[in-house]
């Protein structure tokens, strides 16, 4: 059984079905029926009047919405072990033409108005320093720690503050959502979130993330961007199909919340091991590399994190009898 | 029914089902097993050496293609028609962080070794100006015309002679080689292309483009080019799965030529009205805005081209009885 | 004597002054006493509140002004011969990060509210299209024709109507308002301009043009782009003081009514040879292969414009006695 | 007197004279006499065939070479406090079109073949990191230590073996090799430096930097750069001027050791005050916010570096009667 990442798994039935019932004739690129429902949708889902862009990844999601916040002579202040800084092979530089990351540490790739602050009362306001325009967030953390909407409204407080653009990279958003057990708004929008990278593949989909602009004129410039990147793919309805069907009957809070209660199967079988509270689908445990190696004979699949350390990963597919044995290993070793 | 675009039509049955039987859990992003048979498979197609990547869409496939050809400070030569130029939005300029396309002109969008060299003997050869470092072609052409292979290969020629990449934008490069009746091979890399964007979405694919290396050391740093540019997804099997689906048992071939063999049963309904040659499958004619007005009330949808002329585009899923209304329409005009 | 650029001419013995004068200790980059009192000095020139930025080349003033009016994925339109798309190494698409040039014909590089909005009307409203938001003209061209304010009004308004900007690249602005004799607010902050490249390198300077914004607060981001361009000099008070010393007592207008005079008595030496008018110190004769090295054997320099063109170009440091013997040989031709 | 940057020190006279020299009338940009001389004067001093660009700036100087060594979408190793990296605005991330600084730790701002090789070894080798491709260092360094030439090559052999170019910011090269008695090949190429930012601005000069390629190839590429930056200044025999003026009978050295002496008479009087060696010519000392007031109530100007600190820095131009009035009230405290 894989537990190396949610990128893996496979796409949820649904979500096929969904991709097949749009096999029909429609006009191309986003111009489709489908497609022109995501706003309505969306903005009903959040409480608010959203634009959103439908996007295969999460890397380009995340760097388009950098690019409505940030110049390319401007910063966007994220956690030194963030998605955007440290696996996106500088995806977020290409996008905004060189703007640059600004990182502050933190427990569990958090960061607080505190660290924001810091980071940048060293800046000096001069011209021959890079003057920091955005904060980006990751929402569930890159350690599977959860931002609550109290954590959200204190960055949106300084951001506002200091003029600076707020944007989440939710990858595993739904994980966040389904853990704090508020509304998607709650977090977002009434937090002063402006750009929210909204995943779905992580949680089954199969290649399409939506974009979710807070200030719907703010997607005006990046549908330009969107498809000078390439990424307006011309059988569109094929991803806002799946966005549809995922925010349908709350597919997507399903699935994350069957992926979360995974996890705490495995966690509360080696309490002492985590290495970070386990609030949403990842599991950083402790982990010799001989315990590695007996886990893996066993047949499970998991990703090392540096030495001693190791990265577990549930997804929306593990059910109970699937992750059982992996605890049961890991309770035995 | 529609002939507005080959982007519109649906995705092939079969290309259906190998995106349904790729639905199970492999590594994320190209490490899969499908990923894996690609370079071999079209290494066989193209009785060659070749590297593949796939890429949801032909601009990015063209702009990564490009990346590869020349420096931030140099140029491409292209057709003032061509798609780069006037449908990518500025894509080109994004991806090779500014490098200029350069146009030429020339009868159905083809471009031509004298024109070719005829632009790059009004550049001066200092620093003042840009200077040219690769040719791109598309086959077929914006106009729906087929370059010959002896036609490529006197723009290789040419390219080999002043040093510059040849890249051939393939968005309908089964069509081309359907109407050619040659071996992929006789067109691109025994005539001198560096770099292909072989088509498969407006083929009857979803979202898989195939970018294809006759040298596969280029496509290392490409591959890094994807990640960065956002177009690695993660669950790339659904990529390659198409590409595979496509090349097996001919079925690219045998939608090209359905597609073709469409376009000239319109062609041959109206002779006196084209205005090029009808060699793959995009057809435009002459037509009044009444005319256009009349072919519409019958249910039939295309695109104007400019005033007094109309483009029709047919695609893999237009049957003779699908398309036999139409040219008989046109006809009775 | 020389008569191949502007550029090569000396440097004017008060700005040698001024630069001499101005070698003493002083806070580096443009925190110094010079500096600080460009902002002035100019909008008393402009009867109008600007702010300068002085800058070492029209290449990089021209491309800055650029930068703060279109986006990357925007375009501007100019002539097809305007400098910033033929002489300065494709720099526009590094500083714009990809912006388009489009381009538009026109008699001695002149552009009008006409042609810029054909051209426009050729750019289909959608994402597929680079959208124009500025246009820049050259006053004088590149074919030494002068601008005069109704015609830069005019394009101010289609400017406006059109929610662009305009820029004026005025690497020869002082030989423009010589023969219009209008004053420099006329032809600029009153007829619409946002930003001037106002050029005094080629009118006896050593190393400093002012980029002048007529919307202050453009500036302030501008100056970012200076610094992060590498053209903030760290002893910037040597180019303060040039800019100074050339609006101190008209010294610009001064030079640039010297240039002009010595351009009229070489156009009139020879009225049916000329291919242009000639409004500024530029001369564009027909003259064959021969003539030309008639010319040059009797030890005149200048440039050949293509075959049976030439190009003579007059500076402030050529009286009536340096240009005359140049004017009777053409007239002897 | 003022020690607060060897950027505000006036130009030394000699230069001064070979700028007034140097105003006659010649060809353009870099075509001019003095311009052509400047590889064989260099080539000469290097003890190797160099190709030289002149450059107004460090900040283009260096963002020029890392141009010439990485891709976008690759890496360069530098200091956590390298000027490329705190205060260039971001510069190279605008000319790299996006490359990314990697940071490394080290006293004094140098970096070791340690520190390097820590750092790549956390870079996962696959596309989803940016990997190095070059290493920049400055010498002398930010904190005015001065690496030696076995210093250096060892970094060279770092490099060969993973295949990165080596950079060396030699803002304050001269101060460097002043105080090494090494030849400037010494410490360049014979210590495997590919470019080298030679800086003269700091030491004497105006606006002149010298980009000093050991590969005279690589130069080619980086002359389309400087011209498409914005740099290739129209009357570049002032620039070409003061580097000739600056390696003929040393000059550059002599300045370099007046400055270093100067420093050294500062640290001299308070060696428990020093924070880092003195090895060129800046001395950073623990300072109170007290004793700083009281240094400038006697009229002495400087750097706050962060709280209790102060960067004081010398120049050619400080005499030794210059500097002794500080020695003293440093003394004095």
């Amino acid at each position: 059984m894989r537990f190396f990442s949610d990128n893996a798994a496979p796409v949820h039935p649904k979500i096929m079905q969904a991709i097949a019932d749009a096999n029909s004739v429609d006009t191309a690129y986003d111009g489709d029926a489908l497609s022109q429902r995501l706003d309505a949708a969306f903005s009903e889902l959040f409480e608010h009047d959203v634009a959103v862009i439908w996007i295969s990844t999460g890397t380009a999601a995340n760097c388009l919405a950098l690019t409505s916040l940030v110049q390319p002579h401007q910063g966007v202040v994220c956690h030194r072990e963030a998605h955007i800084e440290v696996d996106e092979c500088g995806a977020p530089g290409f996008y905004t033409s060189g703007a640059k990351l600004m990182l502050v540490d933190g427990e569990g790739a958090k960061i607080t108005p505190e660290t924001v602050g810091d980071l940048i009362s060293t800046i000096r306001p001069d011209v021959h320093q890079v003057q920091a325009a955005a904060v980006s967030i990751t929402n569930a953390t890159e350690y599977g720690l959860v931002y609550r909407p109290e954590e959200v409204a204190a960055l949106g407080d300084i951001c506002d503050e200091r003029k600076l653009g707020l944007h989440m990279d939710g990858a595993r958003f739904g994980n966040a959502v389904a853990t704090l057990g508020c509304t998607p708004a709650d977090v977002t929008s009434r937090a002063g979130v402006d750009v929210l990278s909204f995943g779905f593949v992580k949680n089954g989909g199969m290649n399409a993330e939506a974009l979710v602009y807070f200030d719907p004129a703010m997607a005006d410039e990046a549908r330009y961007r969107r498809k000078r990147a390439g990424h307006l793919l011309s059988k569109g309805r094929f991803l806002a199909a799946q966005l549809l069907a995922f925010i349908d009957q709350d597919l997507w809070l399903d699935n994350a919340r069957a992926a979360n209660a995974a996890a705490q199967i495995i966690a509360e079988a080696a309490p002492e091991r985590l290495l970070h509270p386990v609030e949403a689908n990842e599991i950083f445990i402790r982990l010799s590399a001989s315990e590695a190696a007996t886990l893996r004979s066993l047949g499970f699949d998991f990703y090392d994190w540096g030495e001693g350390s190791a990265r577990l990963v549930t997804s929306w597919h593990h059910r109970e009898e699937d992750v059982q044995p992996l605890a049961n290993a890991i309770a035995a070793l």
